[in-house]
């Protein structure tokens, strides 16, 4: 023990002790290098099997003589691009590294200790480790058990204390949405004063008819929604997401949001895949092809999986997922162990290329025959 | 007024109406769009006026066809290249996107409601804004009239309350730096659970024979060194650099480190540039010969400055500084005024190109004419 550790646990805040690491999907090349495996395929971390579009590496090629100059904190043609394509104005927007970092603004922005939130489970971590950092209670509201949201029980959650909800549609991890109807129905059930955050991560892989988008609601009530240019946009590795919001939630939120947050190739490279809305039609075909082939071989081995709106499926395996996961990693697939999740026979499984799904889809059926 | 501004004032986080915006440099096509300029120079933002290292750019090109995927949230390659460099071990840094993010993340992980923290003045804004967000009280302990560091005032400000104190140096916006003897005085004067941040974002232009580094205390004692590639190794535009600490520091403070904060792009740049150390011999080299040029135009024309271990000098107008602004960024250059440091007649300049600087000094000539 050095001298910087005497009583540090003590002297660190409480919150931190409450903090599990987040686990990220395993790196190819890691799996690779541990394995002697030549050839791994990543279907864990909802990636865009087709990667990003052509425009947007050429607008980070054009900018690499300006490496050395600060971004533009206000992300101007980012937000203009932005507002050509949905119907909000530059002042209802805020742009985030990730929009990830969006919801610790947003726990920052709002939570005190003691406050509560509200979330659906299983979902995404990050509203765990946000309202944490802020010393805030989550009550997590269970899935029904075809994992669509309880939305009796989310309005029933809701306590004097409560100042957030946050609602991811679709759901990470199963796929599940909230239609017009119940996200109207909750919007009208709770305190005009809650925040609600609709993570729409997966938005643009959305098909089902009732779909609803937070956007309507930015005006008549406290809905902030998030969205992202990790997923059907394929720019994960830039780290760009953004929030959109009535113009005095947004002036509210930029108060804890640092000046340079966004770097400058992830400002350009998002400006330029807005225009290139081409790819993100060719990103939904795939996803399309993917959820076709799966879903078949699904039926064929009798696996219940759930119905999906993003570029990935839940699946129960009927066997102990940790299992799966392990086995198929030695076999070069990388999934989604459902474990983490609460979910101890199910996997999450990103739908890749044509090719990675057929490899996927051999390979599980050659893991189950063995457990 | 909407319906979501009905009480927002009193919902959000009290600390919110204590944030003051930060107010970024100028950008140059700004002031080129709003005053019909041609020839505009930027010197007020430190940014390296030699640009970004040929092989940080170079490695950015090569990862464009890995855009959609996720960055290594471990950092790893880049945590190997910097402990090639100085005395550390991996476990013994943090990787943030900007050095500014990290110190958000050390009073996440450090500061309840009403701890205290200790801040020269002025200083960088960041140590400001990060305690507020955690609503703790920060004093500023003024430097001297010579702009040093007053290491009495800094030791007799520590409370019980006290947990965290802010050292910048070389100092932004003043150029002075803490000797070695001055750092230990603060050190062996100080409780030893007062966690020490050592700012040292212009460390790699500091000159003085007795400079002393925090990287020599990280065990010893609970400091933790802030360095950055947006200064000397001019990757202002990717947004990364480093902490380093003692491991049981380290571990706490990325527990509220979101997983994928560093893009990849920063990550393989950065790598990229420590392995290119000519790069920053040569971003010296053009410091130095500002530095001579600069002192010389100031002394000719009777203005005091404040000997700089920085890339940037503080130089006493004798005028009204935002007149000086004004007046200089209407022939097209952009400085940054002394009143948002609390000095209404200092100016500071970012030592630019040999071509940058002359016409700084014969703008300035002209511009003091007039006032």
């Amino acid at each position: 023990m050095t001298n910087t550790s005497n009583g540090l646990e003590r002297f660190v805040r409480n919150c931190l002790h409450d903090l599990k690491p987040y686990i990220p999907g395993k790196p190819i090349d890691e799996v690779k290098r541990e394995l002697g495996l030549d050839r791994v395929i990543k279907l864990a971390s909802n990636e865009n099997p087709i990667g990003a579009s052509a425009a947007s590496k050429e607008a980070t090629r054009k900018l690499l003589d300006q490496s050395h100059i600060y971004p533009d904190g206000n992300c101007f043609e980012l937000k203009q691009a932005i507002v050509k394509n949905l119907q909000v104005s530059m002042d209802q927007l805020i742009i985030g590294n990730g929009s990830d970092e969006i919801i610790k603004l947003l726990a920052e922005a709002f939570l005190n200790q003691g406050d509560e939130v509200i979330a659906p489970t299983p979902s995404f971590s990050e509203y765990w480790f946000a309202a944490t950092v802020m010393n805030a209670y989550v009550t997590g509201v269970p899935l029904k058990d075809d994992f669509t949201y309880d939305i009796d029980a989310m309005i029933q959650a809701v306590t004097p204390k409560t100042k957030m909800i946050f609602l991811c549609s679709p759901n990470n991890p199963t796929g599940t949405y909230l239609s017009k109807t119940e996200l109207e129905t909750i919007l009208n059930n709770i305190p005009s004063d809650i925040v609600v955050v609709m993570d729409e991560a997966y938005y643009e892989y959305a098909t089902a008819d009732d779909f609803a988008t937070g956007i309507d609601y930015i005006n008549s009530h406290r809905v902030v929604v998030l969205r992202t240019f990790s997923k059907a946009y394929g720019l994960a590795a830039y780290r760009v997401g953004f929030g959109i919001a009535s113009k005095e939630l947004i002036h509210y939120i930029n108060r804890v949001r640092e000046p340079f947050n966004v770097n400058s190739f992830a400002q350009v490279a998002a400006t330029a895949a807005i225009a290139d809305q081409k790819h993100v039609e060719d990103s939904r075909d795939i996803v399309e092809e993917g959820k076709k082939l799966l879903y078949n071989a699904f039926e064929e081995l009798g696996l219940p999986y759930v119905p999906t709106q993003g570029n990935f499926v839940f699946v129960d395996t009927k066997k102990d997922s940790k299992d799966v996961f392990t086995k198929l990693l030695h076999r070069g697939v990388i999934v989604r162990s459902g474990d983490i999740f609460g979910q101890p026979t199910y996997i999450r499984v990103t739908f890749g290329t044509a090719e990675e799904n057929e490899i996927f889809i051999n390979e599980l059926k050659e893991v189950l025959a063995e457990l």
